[in-house]
């Protein structure tokens, strides 16, 4: 009862007029949040997933493990609705643990490394030939073939550190991960290693997806940036000998397999043709138990749905609560959802993707929004959030999963949900992305300010 | 440059009149976050103190590296004045490890236990006696001398999860640390066990001070959060065997020494009288490297007069970087400041404190703000901080060193630095409150954020 006061003081404080409405929104939200926080199972939900799942690439046993759990942990919750839907999805497995090292002259020195996801193999016996370093996709251009032809291309573009927030410095850097092998096969290059997408020194290579696009495919493999900053010593250090370096990968795609999406619905009250959608995706990177990356965002997706049936709250939109499959190498889980919407005719309000990791909630980016539309849902909903330092409603991305309803369905908004982002790069396609990592409180707090976002969408639609 | 561009963006976007002043005052703020962002040394600086000096309570032999070793890094940046300030502290020490364990009938389980900070030693033999769990301070009254007398008090009301700040929730638990072994002696009790001031549930027993006050102190002891609920479930089952406690401590205080606070300052170029202090606190607990309590409040305060140097910003008037002694356990540090201000006639305009841990800014709290205050503050400065994420200026505590100024100098504004308040009391006091723990960009950026406020005070005043 006394933070319900709180509440109140706090409203009448930053001067929201008393209405009826504010007051009635106001209350349901200390209710979620206090759900969330003293009654939250997405917690030990995630403990489960990590700890009794673990890895779960598309088309390993791990993912079809994770989704035969994730039906059942929605059967059990009684939801109105819970089915699989069918994607196919590409099969690439990572084989045997990579090898890598620096060859100067006769030496050799060691570097962590990790095939990229997506990439060919090397042939058996691996690949050595000299390295050059690039800081960007355009330097191939500059250079040409005759500089790049044979070489492997060591891109070492590190994190701009001068952005806020660190999403921003993977974006600007991810490129020479995303495009750069499939960029430098065209000038000629043999392989390509990248310096590891993260802030931090640390000795982890991290790991994530290329895509060739039509370029001939070439072996490809991060190494984490101690290694990184070592390799480029020794290539600023050499004289007549030149730096080498060694890679043997042993990856494959193999054909594609049968997953599924999870989903399970709370059905609407009034609008029964209605949708808003909250997902995150269940696959993870093969190295990593997946914690932030993202059990945090499904967990939290499935909790908002939870709190709703625990607080007796009947929402008058269909709420559905999705676990993506493949966001991490292929996207089909999203491009399915958006197709089957599409086919089934379905009105799509909103989609809330959460997967920046189940950080402390900062607020929402709001895909495709306008200026009036930032200006309106501040002024009507900034405060009720203030309370809880999740008010940052801002217009920005949403994410991959949700990002094809862009196509299918002009008229949702896509939108982000927008956890402190410090940490993330730090531990992402990791071994480190694990459990003991997330925050039981941070990780609740995050799913109540969904379910806190999504209740007000439903309450009021998204006209301003 | 392109960073720069999105600032002026943002303030355009966000309405913020384009004023000269404003300008110089964005374009300040994204140097100062540049220089802590590219070029930050508190993150090195928090290393060496954490793992090249560690443990440093009051009194001991890492208390006085750490003065010695922060004065020379002071020295090192070539602040216009460094010295170090005189004062006596305490010197409480917790001698051998501590024993404890359950007894129930001939059965012992053993429990993680660590005595209280300022406690008294058990006996020799240790003390044996029933357990009595409570909740609050005031069920001492309500159940009375007859019921508590000979007993050992088991004080186990847990964090209300409710809090979105944790901070708060520590401060409501906090009396049974605080205050609970001085108000149990009262009844009679011949011990006192506290549950850990902690959401986490962990293993850790947590530390902290106690003062008896006019009391008869007796021993007193935190346990884990993870014990304190096995005991508590103990308590429930008992049946005609009463559940007993085992506790041996060996902890005393020796007599007070002599201890420093360190003190760097850039004299002002314009009120040389005048004063901005910016501190945290140089000890730490025993049983920790005090990285986030309080290594990271000390780096953070020097950093402020690096990137001033390192930008040639000559401030108006004297800024000052305070290391206070002794807050842990006796808060003479602080004391000892605000005194000798008094004596010296100082005029303070300002003085923040970074006593929260070095998590993601989210903005400052105002000691003593009135609602008009806070009301201008915002109108002028909010948005200056939106960029950067910290722009929560709120009415609110400012910190225990800087506290005593509140009766020496009732003109000066108390602040208190406000980061991410969802990890601290995870590793709050315990062995964990390692330098691993803590993530250099979020260090960074709370430096940042002071830098720019400190600035803004120095350029601007503060009345609102």
């Amino acid at each position: 009862m006394k933070i319900k006061a709180i509440a109140f003081c706090v409203l009448a404080a930053l001067g929201l007029s008393y209405t009826a409405q504010a007051q009635t929104d106001s209350v349901m939200m200390r209710k979620i949040f206090d759900e969330a926080l003293v009654n939250g199972q997405c917690y030990e939900n995630l403990r489960y997933l990590c700890k009794k799942i673990g890895p779960r690439l598309s088309g390993s046993a791990g993912a079809q493990k994770s989704v035969e759990w994730s039906k059942k942990l929605m059967d059990g919750y009684g939801f109105d609705r819970v089915y699989l839907q069918e994607v196919m999805v590409p099969h690439w497995v990572r084989g045997e643990k990579e090898q890598g090292y620096i060859v100067t002259g006769t030496k050799r020195t060691s570097v962590a490394l990790a095939a990229l996801g997506m990439s060919v193999a090397t042939p058996k016996a691996g690949v050595t030939a000299e390295v050059i370093e690039l800081h960007s996709l355009k330097e191939l251009e500059t250079l040409g073939e005759s500089k790049i032809k044979g070489k492997i291309v060591f891109f070492n573009r590190p994190f701009d550190e001068r952005f806020i927030e660190a999403g921003s410095a993977y974006g600007t850097a991810g490129d020479q991960r995303n495009a750069g092998p499939g960029a430098a096969s065209m000038y000629g290059a043999v392989a390509v290693i990248v310096r590891s997408l993260t802030s931090a020194l640390d000795n982890y290579p991290h790991t994530g997806g290329t895509s060739y696009g039509t370029n001939k495919p070439i072996p490809a493999a991060a190494i984490s940036t101690i290694a990184a900053n070592q390799l480029s010593n020794m290539l600023k250090q050499q004289g007549n000998t030149p730096v080498k370096f060694y890679l043997k990968t042993n990856c494959q795609t193999l054909p594609d397999v049968m997953s599924y999406n999870v989903i399970g619905e709370i059905k609407g009250s009034e609008n029964n043709k209605k949708y808003i959608t909250v997902g995150g995706h269940l696959d993870s990177w093969d190295l990593a138990e997946g914690a932030h990356d993202d059990g945090t965002g499904v967990m939290q997706s499935v909790e908002v749905l939870r709190i709703y049936k625990a607080l007796g709250y009947k929402p008058k939109n269909n709420i559905r609560a999705v676990f993506f499959m493949n966001e991490e190498n292929g996207h089909k889980g999203g491009l399915k959802y958006a197709e089957q919407a599409l086919k089934d005719k379905e009105e799509h309000i909103a989609a809330i993707e959460t997967d920046e990791g189940g950080f402390t909630p900062r607020g929402f980016s709001f895909d495709r929004a306008t200026p009036a539309f930032i200006t309106g849902i501040n002024r009507q909903w900034k405060k009720l959030f203030e309370l809880y330092e999740a008010d940052r409603l801002v217009v920005g991305g949403s994410g991959t999963d949700i990002g094809p309803l862009r196509e299918t369905h002009p008229n949702a908004m896509l939108i982000g949900f927008r956890p402190d982002s410090q940490r993330y790069f730090d531990i992402h396609h990791t071994p480190n992305d694990v459990f003991e990592n997330v925050n039981k409180r941070e990780l609740e707090l995050g799913a109540a300010s969904i379910a806190s976002l999504i209740y007000l969408i439903d309450q009021h639609g998204l006209k301003f």
